[in-house]
């Protein structure tokens, strides 16, 4: 078989920081053109690679080929059992894993469309997948995805949402000499901030996974003068939701959370994803990696596919927490075994397993879990 | 005798804005140079004309020359018995007075020192008096000042001390999707802006002024990114503290106040002013106003002179909430008034009132006390 950790090292080796994906692509192109159960489609950067074999079900497999810019590791280092690099962890591994599955796994027992794909770490104007979704649904349709982005090798299901609200509080000038005569804006700051920062979070479990909520005050700015009584200031709050709430729900929680204010606006906003463990496919697969599925507390492309009804989840090779770090590095035993379990699902599909309810028995809290410092 | 509004009207019309007193200062020397009583001396643009009668007490009588910038209202124009225009109100009003006292009044009871002066208007290094004190202190001295900056043309007693502090909160970073990995320096802001919006203002009466102080937070600012705990948050604090307060005292107080934080500086400092009224000088100046001595609550050149033993108040035609606004005007009445009180004091100095409790039996409360936006 592949050497894998070598494979994950030749692909770092080929730069491609988002918006430079051409040469990773064209390298991937010239290993499955000559497959024979492959047929490929290439929309810009991106890569898709479609069996057809007439199976009932159809999986998804996508990870994206770009790197966030490089920070004195752009070369690739074997060490041991170890590959350093940019992109080792997030994601060239999981990028090797889907690629070797895909030239090696001539009759899978469910159809699978492989999807390579561009620009993930940049604005999500020039995804590679969302473009896919604009331009060509149908190379992307299937039954359930999965995302080979670095989860330690065991399930990260489902993923949050994600809500970017500006409050904004005024008040009316006057001399700081006198404010008596005027209304100070950042003094009412104050309830605002309190209660943001006495909310405890809600939690709840979906699919046997543990998600929590978060809220927090992440940009604040007010001010005129230093003799000025302030008119005005403006608190930029981030809300992670479960993907129980719809954006609308979670919307209607932070607004009644802060209170009175002068000025409440969603910037931005991006829907959660539901774990969706109980389809036949993810199912299959949480019971194939033998550890207990946690949820997924960042967003992450998921969600996509979720907001298109195809229920999909995050396994991949690599330690979530190195993502975008100097020190980013993968572990040729996550290799093998995000390999062995996709392997295995290919093989077998759902028949093998059956659908049933997945035992966790042990399951670690959600401060144990971790996600890398993404974009959202 | 002069008309002191015209005469007003004539000195707004010679531009003067800080940093360009010159012109001014050469028209205030040309008018006061043939006055066989005054001695001039010219420091820069700062004019400085004694007496020299071998009076027992010396007062002074001070005005700066200087205006901010225009806002469409570079030329006098007299409406009746209002000049409208430019430093109408601060202080050319004032320095009317001064020069037409300083050209008229032959034999005063008590020596006089006039002092014009650039720069009041802008940093407190450039300012005129401040250079007289550190070049040529002698051309200061004087037992008593009186500073004829805009009050309505009642006693302004003192004047509050003034204090800039930053406060800094520190926290640690996490993604926002996990911020109980890291801790929210914005969050901490809550209870700092909780303990200053609350307060409420001590209040002191000396020498029969009502003093109120006054603590507003006037800048704020922290965040990272839209999708990180912030790890730092910085607090500008203004506070406004009466004169029985030291800058230490005032300083411990607000320390005490704000409670834990990471940080704590005072960056700007400026020592408040007692009313000084009973100072016998100051007790029959606020005899012969006729109307009851108030606190000055900003902060004003008056504490220059306080710092330096002199006891001083402000004393001024025009309404001090015109000052720096387009519809900055002074009216005939307040000129006249001012001036015949003034020239009451200079005809009859300390004796003729003798040295005795001014009687306020009607005060108007801080509330209704006004002074304009200044620098502090």
């Amino acid at each position: 078989m592949t050497d894998l950790l070598a494979f994950t090292a030749s692909l770092v080796d080929i730069p491609s920081v988002s918006h430079n994906e051409r040469a990773v692509a064209d390298h991937l192109q010239s290993l499955l053109a000559p497959v024979p159960w492959l047929a490929l489609t290439r929309l810009g950067d991106t890569l898709v690679a479609r069996t057809d074999a007439g199976r009932p079900q159809r999986l998804v497999l996508a990870g994206h080929t770009d790197t966030v810019p490089p920070n004195g590791n752009e070369t690739a280092r074997v060490d041991g059992d170890v590959c350093w690099g940019l992109g080792s962890a997030d994601m060239k591994a999981g990028v090797a894993v889907l690629a070797e599955l895909a030239r090696t796994v001539a009759e899978p027992a469910v159809d699978v469309t492989y999807v390579f794909y561009e620009c993930e770490e940049v604005d999500s104007r020039f995804n590679g997948l969302e473009r896919l979704f604009a331009e060509r649904p149908d190379l992307v349709a299937g039954d359930a995805a999965v995302l080979a982005e670095p989860t330690g090798a065991r399930i990260e299901a489902g993923c949050q949402g994600t809500m970017r609200i500006e409050v904004v509080l005024t008040g009316e000038r006057a001399h700081s000499a006198r404010p008596w005569l005027g209304r100070n804006a950042v003094h009412r700051l104050a309830p605002v901030l309190a209660a943001v920062a006495g909310w405890e979070g809600r939690r709840v479990t979906l699919d046997g996974c543990d998600f929590r909520e978060a809220l927090q005050a992440v940009v604040v700015s007010g001010g005129v003068a230093a003799n000025v009584v302030p008119d005005r200031a403006v608190l930029t709050l981030n809300h992670r939701f479960a993907p129980d709430r719809t954006p609308e729900a979670a919307e209607a929680f932070v607004r009644s959370l802060v209170g009175d204010v002068d000025g409440f606006e969603v910037v931005d906003v991006a829907p959660a994803a539901p774990p969706a463990l109980g389809h036949g496919l993810l199912t299959a697969l949480a019971r194939a990696t033998g550890a207990p599925p946690r949820a997924k507390l960042g967003w992450t492309d998921v969600a996509r596919f979720a907001t298109r009804g195809v229920p999909a989840t995050n396994f991949g090779p690599g330690d979530p927490n190195l993502a975008h770090s100097a020190g980013e590095r993968v572990e040729r035993h996550e290799l093998e075994t995000v390999h062995r379990v996709l392997r295995t699902l290919l093989d077998h599909g759902v028949e093998e397993h059956g659908v049933e309810e997945h035992g966790v028995e042990e399951r670690h809290g959600a401060e144990e879990a971790a996600d890398p410092p993404g974009k959202l």
